[in-house]
């Protein structure tokens, strides 16, 4: 049983683009969510603004939360700027008084706030920032090679293509079906998700290869370890990152991810690359090391129509003699048997 | 005329291969080197202990480097463990109490040491951590692509095969045809020769490429900007601080450096990839976003016969069908010349 009951705090942004991380907890763990703190949407229903989240209440205050016996106030949101604004201080110090845990993904780390480390002192609270990635560890070697699990890595066309809802898919359904898989985070959402995890784009550059080798290894007896993809490897506002997981997580297989409708990749002029192209660049960066292919493309058609969608699957297959699917609107069944045939 | 008078501290290790930074120093800004501190070679000359540095002469205190007039303590060694041992901790509280200033390269910042701190403060010295990046700067987005500058960048087939060296040497030739060239420094002995750049693996990952970028595009306006390169694509030890480098300089072409008799890349047990897959994998990461080509391979023959030198060359040469000179051995001119062509 999770000793989690989380009310997760997103005052006033719940209907916009900014509340990934608290759409992800409401669909991968439903069981551990009791409240969602919205003071815009008190007593709607999340499933009419979300889509999802069928059981849990929208409450106006951090006083109510508790009443459903909330432990963790979890900031459910990337907040604009990365500044915490005056209210949401006002909702952690309330949960710190309330004696509730606090969860953060932003940069900078609760702990180091004078008057919240005073508060959860006094109230013996834990105040977690998940983008803390603890002790440097042991230099990146390519120790991950030897792990007994077979390595799956999502990697993507572009950032924000459905790398981690993929990895997280495909890991689900292998749990489903009693396979021994794990699912191994690498950003803050997937941290609060999975409870466990390394923020990548956090750590030191230097660092990076060898936080995400140790965290894998740490995984390394289960039968599959599901990676979750971060950037693109031919976006500049990202690529270090993902070539950090690539050669940290050293996969076995790799997922590509991509978004039909992008054009160009975000923060950038430059187009989103042909898929053919950034196929063969994902096993030649890999090939010297440990020979990889990439299995699978998986297809987020986000905003697309149903027959457009459909078109695109079925195009993208045929172009990558891949199979592909949108493991949302399909289901992430052909992606796991394509891993379980490996 | 340069203000930096510096005394070399390398206390017991000059004769050592960590002594790379101080033989950076002695190399290429003699003119500014009056001393260098080494207890072990007192009185001898250092063009015997190291080949250069004919005429600064080796001090056994900082009270004998002060008396040459020396105003800042420059730490020339990388530290095994990155620890700082007690007896260097006395020649820094010698060198703050004779008005030096500190200049370290080391993780650890002299700047969060308090009792450093407090001396500085009476002595009104300051206390230069070069790997201190500064403050964040916007997400890379690939904007380099647009300087004046033509820029070339330094790739490796593994780390420690002469990057620095390299675009030193170029950048030094290019200077003295009186060519408006610039050198961006990316490493620690880098930026204390240079007085300038970014210490690129002390960087939070996800800021890397956006450091690289607004460093290359602040000496834009040159004709030719020399970026100093790190690690090597291949290397999980280094390779996402590598590709922080390429696709935040975007350079316009790259230059090969590769040490023949290296069999392993260093950290790993992984072989060191062959030349020609090296070239295409590096051409095949900029072609979307910016075509840039290998131009020349840099040979480091350090350790290496004459006659098997000579023979490496001329088959990196013939195998790769590129321009291949050891730079230290045969001097840059050949290199020089073929960016010049561009």
């Amino acid at each position: 049983m999770s000793l989690r009951r989380i009310c997760i705090l997103t005052d006033g942004h719940l209907d916009t683009f900014t509340a990934k991380t608290a759409l992800g907890l409401l669909r991968y763990c439903p069981e551990e969510v009791v409240a969602v703190l919205d003071r815009k949407h008190v007593g709607e229903s999340l499933v009419d603004i979300v889509g999802t989240g069928a059981d849990v209440p929208i409450v106006g205050s951090v006083e109510d939360a508790c009443k459903l016996n909330a432990n963790q106030l979890l900031m459910g949101v990337a907040l604009p700027g990365g500044q915490l604004p005056d209210t949401w201080r006002e909702f952690l110090e309330h949960g710190l008084q309330f004696g509730m845990d606090i969860v953060s993904g932003m940069h900078a780390r609760l702990n180091d706030d004078v008057r919240f480390a005073q508060l959860a002192k006094e109230n013996d609270c834990t105040l977690i920032d998940v983008r803390n990635p603890g002790p440097p560890p042991p230099v990146g070697s390519g120790r991950a090679v030897s792990t007994r699990a077979k390595r799956i890595l999502t990697v993507g066309s572009d950032c924000n293509v459905g790398k981690r809802v993929t990895a997280l898919e495909v890991a689900y359904e292998l749990k489903k079906r009693n396979v021994n898989v794990e699912f191994f985070a690498t950003g803050q959402t997937g941290i609060m998700i999975s409870g466990g995890g390394v923020p990548a784009d956090a750590v030191i550059s230097d660092f990076l290869t060898g936080y995400i080798e140790q965290g894998v290894v740490e995984l390394g007896d289960a039968d599959y370890v599901l990676v979750e993809g971060q950037g693109s490897l031919l976006n500049p506002a990202f690529s270090p990152v993902t070539l950090g997981l690539i050669h940290g997580a050293m996969p076995d297989a790799m997922i590509l991810c991509h978004h039909p409708p992008r054009k160009n990749m975000r923060a950038t002029e430059f187009s989103v690359a042909d898929l053919g192209e950034s196929i063969v660049l994902h096993e030649a960066i890999m090939r010297p090391l440990h020979p990889s292919k990439v299995i699978a493309v998986s297809v987020n058609c986000f905003g697309m129509e149903s027959a457009a969608a459909d078109d695109a699957v079925k195009a993208i297959s045929e172009q990558t003699g891949l199979p592909a699917v949108d493991p949302i609107r399909s289901g992430p069944t052909l992606l796991a048997e394509t891993i379980l045939a490996l």
